[in-house]
């Protein structure tokens, strides 16, 4: 499920990091709903990991739970948070407004999690001068500048694959330690600029996979060498 | 980097399956510059893998490379294509049009890639009956029926964490075979749905941490025993 960052040789533990994440969506849920403990056990069956694959990632940073009790929620929500880096707020720019760029200035998911928008870019002259969100549409030579009056440390890349490489350029130059990046193309960083990347058309691509190969399966005589593999 | 359906004890090779994606991004992107060969060194280093892996990954469905004259990229092109079951058009189905379902709705690199969105679904009595991009919004309640119209056979959800179980089970009732999911929450679905799933949040999240550690990583103390972990 963890997206690892290839490049670089960190000692963090990314998957364990990755699981997190989702520890911490979870907890909410449950923090929502009125609970108020939990367990390895059901935070292990919600994630589809065991219980001791829990232990073990919470035990990383630490022993917060109580034999027999399992975890106090309100304690084991910031503890995570604290982990992650999201109990303080990050200040995000967003290069590129088209669709996809606006539709992330809009995604509420970010601000809940401590990811505040505070700056916009774009290539267009038609779009640079507009304000969004009640944000104003920079153009991309003012990102220095920008970046730095705004202490902007994260940035997410939504524009065209030929103009990424260009942007994250300029991004890691005014000072940008972190880069999500949504344009279907490998960008090339520096080592100590931190990465992620989703390309939606290489998911919806693995979706497809995964249904024509169980038909493909359906159909094959028994005894295929290829159904071995893995 | 591939993101593993856990679920599923399926025998697809989904690491090598994720690679054949970015390899065919990477060979259209040459193709669109003018060039006619590549090699496995190339592909390689464009991917962050070794030319070893790179003929392991293809290998797994036959033999595509000729010694000493690497791949044709107009023959390795509908080969992934096919492998990928990408070599036909799949229609798809968004159910949630709100910002984020209506950017994917925009979003030019799904059509591109033989996905073709015919079908809109919302919950909301305001936007049910509206058209966007020419595609009447229609009632979750109708799914059955557009659906089967329509010979959907993947779905986008991208509705609130709170609706997405109950989108998810009618959509498999409906007859989709794959779910690409981006509500904040883990869906439980038969064992023959296919499953994939983008978190923005927890990408952004993971972007922090990697920032956030590395910050700590330059304070720690020699010799630390965390230093170790991964």
């Amino acid at each position: 499920m963890a997206r690892r960052d290839h490049r670089s040789s960190s000692l963090i533990p990314k998957v364990a990091a990755s699981r997190l994440s989702k520890y911490l969506r979870y907890l909410e849920e449950l923090s929502n709903r009125g609970e108020t403990t939990t367990s390895s056990q059901q935070l292990g069956r919600a994630l589809g990991v065991t219980a001791a694959q829990v232990r073990k990632d919470l035990g990383y940073f630490g022993q917060f739970g109580f034999p027999g009790l399992g975890y106090k929620i309100s304690n084991l929500i910031p503890e995570i948070q604290r982990i992650l880096g999201t109990n303080r707020t990050w200040n995000v720019a967003i290069v590129g407004t088209g669709n996809l760029g606006s539709a992330l200035l809009r995604y509420k998911g970010f601000a809940s999690h401590g990811f505040r928008i505070v700056a916009l870019f774009d290539a267009s002259t038609k779009i640079v001068g507009k304000t969004m969100e009640q944000l104003t549409v920079h153009p991309v030579e003012a990102m220095s500048t920008v970046l730095r009056e705004k202490k902007v440390e994260l940035a997410i890349v939504s524009v065209p694959a030929a103009a990424a490489q260009e942007v994250a350029t300029r991004l890691v130059q005014a000072g940008v330690r972190g880069i999500f990046n949504f344009a279907p193309v490998r960008l090339s960083l520096p080592d100590d600029v931190a990465y992620v990347s989703t390309d939606l058309a290489v998911e919806l691509e693995q979706l497809a996979f995964l249904v024509s190969h169980r038909d493909r399966e359906l159909t094959r005589p028994p005894g295929d060498a290829r159904a071995a593999m893995e």
